[in-house]
């Protein structure tokens, strides 16, 4: 049997000769590439989080809440407090990450037939999902500093006429915002290419705006149901690992969205552990702000040494040029520090990491740039 | 924005009209509607999964072990002891409840311009998530009596080419088990009718399997790198709540949904449960067979009692007829039992409960056949 291979059996055309994704993970002391917040949770939250899970764990032979009443209002209370702008329950649909919250959103609103677009270079999933929910992906321009170019993403979606826009603000690999009049504009744009139908979803991918030194757009959703912002617990909250992603949008998209999920998709376990992480929310964005002012230091310290760096509203900076990025991956590598390669020519991407990590990651980047100018 | 609705939403066409799937969740005293265990988990599991939750929680900042080699591992030496053919590892996949494994497969294997085909009446989401993926679904033929109509069945193969063929075993609602020879004829003709190109994927669903007279068809996927396998902790393991599929195939069927999977999909959380869980199989177990003498009770008491009921090889049981099967679903509800009316004319579903929460199910329809035979 052991001769059979992937495309031995049926699988579809588009997937042969396919390799999953995924970032490699290796074993090395500083792992700076995945955009994982450094600081594990502290001591009273982790159990707290023994404490909700034993509960839950009292009731597990019965199916979780298939709705997540009470994570959904706790999340809608979150935004509530630190956008300034008020949503309930309604407003809010919680997943298995926000990879999931994309993917039934791609249900929903994309599909056979339709089309996605994002601002590449971008966070990879919203092309891989767009494309395993059978939307045809295109692939929007950047200007060469990784801002939008909004003229050419205005031509892009009235050529297109999408069915759903990415924008990812703050961006990922890049580390930059979108400014709000840009998001705006495109909305408009978006929804001017499809009016004669009932316009273009868009989608605001704000998995790391706790770390922007902007605002969330959140309180843009007021008066714009085709609008939809999305979140996750994986960066700010220090929770990669929980897996819970959620969206803020009208009540509506909430209700379509439950057209497509797969019923009782989130489990108690990780309804319990959610609802834990969120009364701790003061100290955890305790450590956001800690990394906000490191991710401040590896920009200013990156460029003292010669190095060019995108503005970084992230927990992650971009940094370059390289001639050949993927060797000096990996002599960063070889100095014990492991950071990104997306795949940008000359550039390469690093989380901010602990003041001892990021120490180890610039050592290691100054040697390289000496070994360079040598 | 209250006068938004989701038809007033960019929503694909073929989900305009619709209402999400699920099982009508009411606060009754005595539950029998959704095939979920009655016997809560025992307190030392309740305990160990707080434990392993609390260690997984202390490195929560960090992804979850996007392979889930532990689980996995755990999970095969469960299928091995239990079905006496060694699987291992690389024959195991895990995802949230076995309705993502579907999915994935479902991904992997149909999608847009390609059919499965199911037997119905059975688990209506095989048939929901393949309308979900893009993939057309064929409803395929039963005898009155439940029973897989095989020359049907293998004439709607034939003639369809249906890309992935599900086949419920015992089936969901009616409880029956389909017969392996049944099973293997049906896998060879789906074979045959798609011997040009590669083949097609058979997914024999056993989530019911624990509760099961005859042995699992495991071994089967022997030599058959297009059969799969899925499985559920949902049922069996006492674990609804914690949204656990799985599946045992050809490596390289494992190898071909990670082309698919959204990256880290599993939480830390949910592998570390389940991990708990799988140490106290032989407990578990143990209450599967009090519910099955349970289920064979209900059986007996039913046949008794003047209703007519389908051969159970599930933790369920499928009786009537009735002549209106709604009305008399309200009537057991209104002594406080929810049963399942799964729109089968005629038929009702009753999940085996306790014995105290059998006993009070049987005293209702007991009393319904005497109100009807007045």
């Amino acid at each position: 049997m052991s001769d059979v291979r992937i495309d031995d059996l049926p699988v579809r055309d588009e997937l042969r000769g396919k390799s999953p994704y995924g970032a490699p993970q290796l074993d090395v002391p500083v792992r700076l590439n995945t955009n994982e917040n450094p600081y594990p949770l502290p001591e009273p939250l982790v159990e707290r989080i023994a404490e909700r899970v034993r509960e839950a764990a009292r009731n597990l032979n019965r199916y979780p809440d298939r709705d997540a009443v009470e994570l959904r209002t706790k999340l809608a209370e979150y935004l509530t407090d630190t956008s300034g702008h008020e949503v309930g329950l309604a407003n809010v649909w919680a997943a298995n990450g926000s990879n999931e919250v994309i993917q039934q959103l791609l249900q929903t609103f994309g599909g056979p037939g339709r089309t996605a677009i994002g601002f590449e270079p971008s966070y990879s999933m919203h092309g891989l999902i767009s494309r395993g929910t059978g939307t045809g992906w295109i692939s929007g321009p950047r200007n060469e500093d990784f801002t939008v170019d909004l003229e050419a993403a205005e031509k892009a979606i009235a050529e297109h006429r999408p069915d759903v826009v990415f924008i990812t603000t703050p961006n990922n690999p890049t580390g930059n915002a979108v400014p709000p009049e840009t998001v705006l504009a495109l909305y408009e744009a978006a929804q001017a290419a499809k009016a004669e139908t009932a316009g273009a979803i868009v989608v605001v991918d704000e998995a790391y705006i706790e770390f922007s030194h902007g605002d969330s757009l959140l309180p843009l959703i007021e008066g714009r149901p085709n609008l939809v912002v999305s979140r996750t617990m994986s960066k700010a909250f220090g929770a990669a690992g929980l897996r819970l992603g959620y969206l803020a949008a009208h009540p509506a998209v909430v209700d379509a969205v439950q057209l497509v999920r797969l019923p009782y998709h989130l489990s108690a376990v990780t309804q319990a552990t959610a609802l834990a992480a969120l009364e701790h929310t003061e100290t955890l964005l305790g450590y956001v702000e800690q990394l906000k002012a490191e991710r401040d230091r590896l920009v200013r310290e990156l460029r003292a040494t010669g190095y060019e760096v995108v503005e970084s509203d992230a927990n992650f900076v971009q940094f370059g040029r390289f001639e050949d990025a993927h060797t000096a991956w990996q002599k960063i590598l070889d100095q014990g520090v492991l950071v990104r390669d997306n795949g940008i020519p000359g550039w390469l991407r690093v989380s901010a990491g602990t003041p001892e990590e990021n120490d180890a990651f610039l050592d290691a980047v100054r040697a390289l740039k000496k070994e360079q100018s040598q």
